[in-house]
């Protein structure tokens, strides 16, 4: 007996396209990133593993991405949970900033650091900053405990206890569970799967809109590791051009 | 203090278009009707009535309404809630027939009957049928109870027990609830809500991706009777095309 977890990146977003720090800012998909989230759909399709359950995040980029390819398996009918805590990483003062000038500004190590470092975030957002979520109807019960920045390490520790209270009774009432969220929360979650160090997490990249399957067992641990793609070669090859993103 | 309640029926079909019965038959919204949904998301907008929590039909005709109309407000992030007892009534032996080509054959009484009586159900479905939902994952639970054909009395009979059961507690606890359904559920919830007789309800439209809003007393009771759409001459002329539909 193993259980089905079905991790799926949001597909290509507006700001992606234009190479912006992101984070919390609710941008929409591109035409791209929606074939995207059709295309991981009809992989799930083909592959007969259709979700019995989704989570997202709250930002419309996973949303849409999780209904897009359920309309596109014939499962936009099954139950959904949302929450923050599935989130993009907060970009803090980054977000909404060009990434090639930030690096152009702070110098490549900075630019690095902040991209790819798991403790060091970047500076926090001003609440009086347009690209800040202070006073988000949707954040509203956080409170005081709004990140204003993080960095992967904070995105772990929201992440992982989200996965413990919520997806893994899910997993264990036998449903295959689908989770449509971003780069950074699901190496969050894959990090804790698969027990990576706090090092080797850096040269992660997870494709956009490539359905990954874990198959877990009875403790929650990838009876393969690092978890399958239902179209290998082409993962490979989106995983190596999100790499190259800013370079 | 009152509660809000506000009730969207989903924008034009494919079916719709083609003059076909649809029932439970999963057919996807037209241009027109996506556009129908983001002009009702518009209206909510524009009126600052913003729903905190969505409950759906398993039907993407509805679950795409909701799903577009909440993108257009910016409350793409609320929870969500679907159930079969929010989908259209089951249309039996007709779905999948031209409503025209039915009136033809079975003559404008017996026609007239069976879209407008409120206790004379169509023949039911062969399980056989390939509009029948017989075997259809997302009503496994429902087991021999899943309906074969439905009057509107039958509708009333499921969606009122939800009703109480799942949507009341929402409004109770202080959320503005959106309801994404169907012409046939929420006629029959508007039939409870405002006490219509069984003779007056087959007299009473809804028109199509029209916010309709309902501010109930601590009884759930309408303090005004029939609602407030938050388009009134728009709404009274979609109604008419409506009832106009198979003359």
């Amino acid at each position: 007996m193993t259980y089905t977890l079905i991790l799926l990146r949001h597909g290509e977003s507006e700001w992606n396209a234009k190479n912006l720090f992101t984070g919390w800012v609710d941008v929409e998909l591109s035409d791209k990133g929606r074939s995207e989230a059709v295309r991981g759909g009809e992989q799930m399709r083909d592959a007969d593993l259709l979700p019995d359950i989704v989570h997202t995040s709250l930002l419309r980029r996973a949303i849409n991405t999780a209904h897009t390819a359920l309309n596109a398996c014939d499962r936009h009918w099954i139950p959904v949970k949302r929450d923050w805590r599935l989130n993009e990483r907060h970009y803090g003062d980054l977000q909404g900033k060009d990434k090639k000038q930030t690096k152009e500004q702070y110098g490549e190590e900075q630019f690095m650091l902040w991209r790819r470092s798991y403790d060091t975030p970047p500076p926090e957002i001003a609440d009086d900053n347009e690209w800040s979520q202070a006073g988000d109807a949707r954040y509203a019960e956080l409170g005081d405990a709004m990140p204003k920045t993080e960095c992967l390490k904070d995105v772990v520790a929201r992440m992982v206890p989200y996965w413990e209270s919520d997806i893994v009774p899910d997993l264990r009432a036998g449903k295959t569970v689908l989770v449509a969220a971003h780069g950074n929360s699901l190496r969050a979650l894959v990090k804790h799967l698969d027990g990576i160090s706090d090092e080797d997490i850096a040269g992660l990249n997870i494709p956009t809109g490539m359905p990954l399957v874990y198959r877990l067992d009875d403790s929650m641990r990838p009876t393969v590791p690092g978890g399958e793609y239902l179209d290998p070669e082409a993962a490979k090859a989106a995983a190596e051009a999100v790499a190259n993103q800013g370079k």
